[in-house]
């Protein structure tokens, strides 16, 4: 039961915000710190606001995607990756009414998700929350982890998703960019 | 919010238990009765033991498939459907370990698990509920209706799931025969 996590938005924290911004959707209420604690379902933890996540299985990825991503791989909390960004997606029900080889074709063959991620790796360590069985207000908290100097290339990776065909089913993701403190 | 459910075995409920049977992995302890009420993912209900689940969206169901499943999907609650079954199922972690493409390889070209459940509809109504990411002790809870006259098509319809490719990655699985009241 040790991969139920909760992202508690509130006045303290091992993360300090740097900025947010609201992509799409309702915005969440403002916040100065974040932390992130294994919790589970039942509890309720204090904060501005508290999202819930579980690591989970991947959706979509390939055997041979699998391979690729597990070779290159970038652990959390390497001490150069000083920056975090912490960015909460809804997807919007056209999306989760496509059957499972829809979906894969818009996430892989139109938006090249996995491709695009792996051109980053390793400098920008990624890992995902799912929260959509949880029936949380958002279907997915994507955490990434990265060094100052490679603020350009998370942009850069930022800007391919959103621009992707797949990035047309979101309707809720607010960008919140995070600092450790030292 | 109204797609989390609670699966309570107890003493009372609108359901009356003919058998429980395990069939892999620890028992349930043993119940009279099963009632299932809309639920919270905070809310502890009652009973020898409550099992959660969500309704979600299907995993491995291809654009065909779907099509051919919402022909011929059968309601819950039809009045001749008074036997059901409860049957709560656990994988392996060797399952959840493979890539998405060789799940379903074993799911479907392997074990012709949707195709099988093809066959007996609309006789056989089956419903999934997912309880995976909420870290619960199974990762579905299967559900199917019945009228009496078509239990030994249920039987053999388990047969063919059970003796599947698929089912060897299955570790714990509980099988409740039910009743409804009248």
């Amino acid at each position: 039961m040790d991969t139920i996590f909760d992202f508690i938005g509130g006045s303290y924290g091992e993360w300090e915000v740097r900025s947010i911004e609201t992509i799409c959707g309702n915005p969440l209420q403002p916040i100065s710190h974040l932390r992130i604690i294994q919790s589970t379902l039942e509890k309720e933890n204090q904060g501005a606001w508290t999202l819930k996540g579980v690591r989970s299985h991947l959706r979509y990825t390939e055997k041979h995607e699998k391979e690729q991503l597990t070779a290159i791989q970038a652990e959390l909390g390497r001490s150069e990756a000083i920056y975090a960004a912490l960015i909460p997606i809804r997807k919007n029900s056209a999306w989760w009414n496509l059957a499972q080889d829809e979906r894969r074709i818009i996430f892989e063959n139109q938006s090249h998700h996995t491709e695009t991620g792996l051109q980053y790796l390793p400098a920008i360590a990624r890992r995902l929350y799912h929260c959509r069985d949880l029936k949380e207000p958002f279907d997915f908290l994507t955490w990434f982890e990265y060094a100052p100097e490679h603020e350009a290339e998370f942009e850069d990776l930022l800007l391919k998703l959103r621009t992707s065909e797949e990035w047309n089913f979101v309707d809720r993701e607010i960008d919140i960019r995070l600092k450790r403190k030292l």
